[in-house]
């Protein structure tokens, strides 16, 4: 059923012809019967999903499928094409070219005399650059059919996946360097957060090469063998799409291994600090702790001469000098502190 | 064997046409003899499956394949589809929309003339939509055969999934949430067990896509070519339900490696903690060990004079602040301390 | 070759039809001769293969290939279905429904007059019910030829390995439970032997699933199509159980990860105190050490003049327990100690 | 659209035959036209994509296809191969022998009488040793046509990943060697970069693979069986190199998998030394600390009567003595010191 | 080109039929041109590839095709069958059953009238058990054309792993013991050349069942349909190789999640001996600390009275004893210590 928050449906329709065009934004359903067969393309397109009416009514004038019509108002259909007696249906889905994630749904009904597109959301599309074509009649659209309409909006949504996945790039670079450098907890949050984006990414294309495949390789009299070079074209940048947002994927999971190598690296920092001034001063401290006992020397010649030896006192710090010394050769034994350097560079 | 712990069953009959409507809930197998060629369609769904006779007079009546007959009673198939000679005989697993993953058995066996249902336990199933469809004459199933009938019990199985996968999805972004946040020894319990119940669920969901794709491409004539374009339908919910439940697999696993890292920066936190506590005043310690040794100052000059000098006790309380604002530089330093701002924003 | 360890052979022969029935155990291959022919089904069933020579002769007088015959005196293959001129050739891992997780191998030969099987080890065999419904008639089997026999033996074999996975089940659920609540080291010793032995198990299981596939689907005339419609369910059980197995195995590598998860949980249990301790203790012990020194009151006013304050005793407990206080709201802050109120119910 | 940072092309024609050469580099795009048709093979290479003009006029004096042409200057194409009417459009990837891992696109035209290779950068290319082949005769490359030629092409281009490759594996088995003896927390970075750079040189060597494999194979008139005998060597070298890079790639995260675990060593290794002079030192200094309190003998003879014993602190140190040597004998017996002989000699 | 470092080729000629059989070691590659047509099967075996002249002259010799000439002289192919006019081309890789696992690459040429094989280096093959077989004309060998003395190769060279590979089982066995009862630092660098030789292994192993699949199902007039049932043999082999391969490197990723579990639990080990004696020491380090300080009694009665009192001394040794009673019941309620007794015996 049609998601009730979603508002009133806004209908744009653009006619046109090698010689002709009309654009128009319409408020009933009815009209738009009065474009369809007399311009050679028309494109219907539907803003918002919000009032039942005006797409069943829609449905009824231009008799599309009722389980396709049904599809279109549920919003969380995976890209597919299916065909029916004499049109195509085609979901994809779209993304905005911000710093949201999110996609939305467009479903496109294609014939031989229209193409309509249902968008979810109103703001904003990937388009405006078809639509400025046909305006100012640029490359070949105006002399084409739907078929090459329907490629166009095809893949200008393709098209719309790249800028983000540029964004979505630069932030796994500069996750990179964080990571290797000075990463913090919250580097953890937003490695995993960048993982989650490209899943959902990959969730909006991998189903949507299949779709363009099957335009482009499926026996359909609604798709001319010229369109479907094209189509073609636009099925290698799926392709591409999908193999940038694997290989993000798969360099997101290293980040997160590298995080954690990173993580234990710094514990065992901390643990050499520890383990270090420990080791130094636990002894020292039970070394002057002796000679704080209150055992008494007047009594028994064996209770702590030490405590008048001439030297007693310098003595203790004698000691105390060479247990740090053997400490520091230890430690330097161990490869704890010093002689660190690394080769970083890489092989020639 | 069927499973003697099973209840006694019900039968319930629903037999319809276009015109013709009727439901009676029968206790012997016989009695369902008398619906069966008189309507163009009878469903029996027979709740429970603890009484073997029961079951047996049933095959005996309807010619129900003994291998099929065997599966019906035997709980614990994967969801399959299997052509007999006359009848087609599918089996799925339905899930009640309630807090439990439990899923139950459904059994069906498809001829021209009747749908046979078996279902696991007695309480509630996802049936009622249909019921209820047939009862109003809402929609087409009235028009249509047995194979529409089954499309729709099919379906409504299918979409049952929907609302389980819906409440793990929030379980799983609150647990997104809590692990980024606040996490706690329960929540890789937690974080299992919705593993651990989206492994079932795949278990259900998984076969029975392979069923469905049965049952819309492989050629019977006991559906038809109408029905596949709804069961191509269905086909694509199950689809939806499978790419749902492998994104939730993933952010699962996701999410038990982002545990395992939140649990390791929390245990830096803690050795930070006690590493700059040791490190400050173990030394410390020492210090004032050294001053609480007895050397007798009587005895030799060189036995610790400073404890007689006038400012010998302000000197080591000097000492103790250079040793502590040392340890805090050199903390700062290792990026210990303060200066933790992180860029948590995403890049625009 | 042959492995010498192995004991004699025992040879059984169960000749039977939908009226006779012989059962008989030989001492030397050639009185199976006997049987061949004279019944329409002969089932020998050897045990041990420890004697080469009766091997060989059995081979020469059922015509055995000797490329199959090598195959089966070398007890590491791995299941699989060769169709030679006039006879099918059988490998398949047969698994004792006892405690241990060893299979052994059943090699057998199939033609229109006999069913040969030979067997690894001496004791026990999962065949008993088959010998058992052929002893009492019940079934079909005295009814059906040589194929239905040998789908008999497939299943048996088969369905052998049900059981041992019941019992992985239990203990995979037991394991859950303990890493959750109360893990050792031996845990996860433990969770790697069900591992091992689920691989184990998945060797033996995954090729049987493609040879009972060749032998449901692969045109033979050995295999009549009635058996063939036994055999796919026979197939459908194997895929049963390598979905069990895998879903096991899946199980198998979270609880490993769940018990990490939980070692690290307990370490930083660990940690927190030892640091709670040393953070509360150590500065304290500072404290305490500060008016253990010796600095002489007498030489000089500034030399510990707390020494000789008349509350200065009390003031040490008064910081002491200033400290403690703090401390304990520091730990309260990081959340260390109290309010460890976790959610672990499930939303409704 | 072409990026403007790309500098003005440079255009070198190679034409040649059995007999015939010449070589030429030509500044404005009509100058080829006087080769092609005039030399059995003409090749021309475009090095730089930075002047739209010039290669919008190759296109049209060639008769490139306007979307090949539009994906030569877009240098982010994947590998691929495309077949317009009469010519045959192939995109690979180059790595030049150096150090860096980048790689530039070449975009390659092949129809019978010329092959146009269009490079993205200005200085190096693989292809010296095709041009000094073709100019001293060596050889059959002046014998064959033009699918020979972009035969020595592709074959150079994909030669070139080799050397690149070697020098991965011997950082690899110089990371292999650090690794287990001294890593560093540099060596983890190490292995992420080389890691990052398989994945890298995978991305452009996987489809390369499949676009070898169609030039082998596909039907075209435009490649002879002779030369598909050369493509399906080429294709065998694509095969071995991707075998090489999952091969590092697996090493690459057993890497990772041995640093971590080396970490955990080194913190366990760590951990030990604290432990132990902890566990030795701590009850020796509460040993000493009793007997530095200052209890009054004199009020009480229950008041530490040990400090006015004879052999009072003689018998601390046979305490100390005591506790050592138990210690020791503790951490021997848990393995933590001595007899640290490990078997690292392989089994013979 | 020929690596230089290769000796000199020693060239072994073994020529025979059912009646004779003739075995030379020839210098000069002109001397085989005696043996071929002459013998019903002639093999001869190039033992080194450093001579390239020899090499060309034996192609020219027995019409060797070019590509494959030069794919025998560089050593690092990947094992395939390539179909030439009249010749098969089969590459594979042998290994020494000797504790290296380290392969030698063997190419190898059928026709109909000879097979010649090219090994890597000097000492050793695993072609001797055929060579005795020919020699003393046990098995058909004698009987049957080149195509069979090519599979007896074949088999030969496979059957030489499955020594290797036992080996390698005991040795994983042998590790597995290890991590679970007394892992060291060194375990994990045995499992990790473990893990590196099996990846070895299959990269020799995985392209081998490939191209003895292709001589066996490839339609050639070059090999028999009876010498097919042997390489279908040969195959399953080749099978059983791969799935020990995949179990055993399976096993080896389990065995380092093993050890990684095992430190951690070394480490809790370790960290709890550590957090005990310091819980138990450090409380009462502060308690003797306290009686430890100089306030003066004389000067005010609140300064420590206790030193004093008549049982002060004693108490302190009470509170001693409480203190560490009271950790020992901590400890055992937290599980460190005591009733350690973990079920590890299997469930019945």
């Amino acid at each position: 059923m049609p998601d009730p928050t979603s508002a009133r449906p806004v209908i744009q329709v653009i006619a046109y012809g090698p010689q002709s065009f009309e654009e128009q934004q319409v408020v009933d359903a009815d009209s738009v019967q009065r474009f369809i067969g007399n311009f050679p393309v028309t494109w219907i397109n539907v803003d918002g999903l919000g009032d039942a009416d005006t797409i069943r009514r829609l449905g009824e004038i231009l008799k599309l499928h009722p389980l396709a019509l049904e599809d279109t108002v549920n919003v969380h259909q995976r890209p597919k094409v299916e065909q029916y007696a004499d049109q195509l249906f085609i979901v994809l889905r779209m993304i905005h070219a911000s710093a949201s994630r999110d996609t939305e749904q467009v479903a496109m009904f294609l014939n031989e005399h229209f193409v309509i597109t249902f968008q979810e959301q109103l703001p904003g599309d990937s388009f405006e650059p078809v639509r400025e074509r046909i305006r100012t009649s640029r490359g070949v659209i105006r002399e084409r059919g739907c078929d090459h309409l329907a490629y166009a909006i095809v893949d200008a949504i393709i098209d719309g996946f790249f800028p983000v996945l540029e964004v979505i790039g630069e932030e796994i670079e500069q996750l990179e360097e964080e990571t290797l450098s000075a990463s913090s907890p919250a580097t953890i949050g937003r490695i995993h957060t960048v993982k989650h984006d490209l899943l959902t990414l990959r969730r909006a294309v991998w189903p949507a090469r299949e779709a363009v495949h099957v335009l482009a390789r499926d026996p359909t009299p609604l798709v001319s063998d010229e369109t479907r070079i094209y189509l073609r074209d636009c099925y290698d940048h799926t392709i591409q799409l999908l193999d940038l947002l694997e290989t993000y994927r798969e360099i997101g999971s290293d980040l997160r291994d590298l995080y954690v190598s990173s993580v234990s690296n710094r514990m065992n920092e901390i643990m050499k600090v520890l383990t270090m001034i420990s080791t130094i001063f636990i002894p020292l401290s039970f070394l002057v702790g002796v000679y704080g006992m209150n055992f008494d020397p007047d009594t028994s010649p064996y209770n702590m001469p030490e405590l008048r030896w001439q030297y007693g006192y310098l003595m203790i710090w004698g000691v105390t000098a060479v247990i740090v010394l053997a400490m520091v050769f230890f430690f330097r034994h161990k490869g704890w502190i010093g002689q660190n350097v690394h080769r970083t560079e890489r092989p020639a």
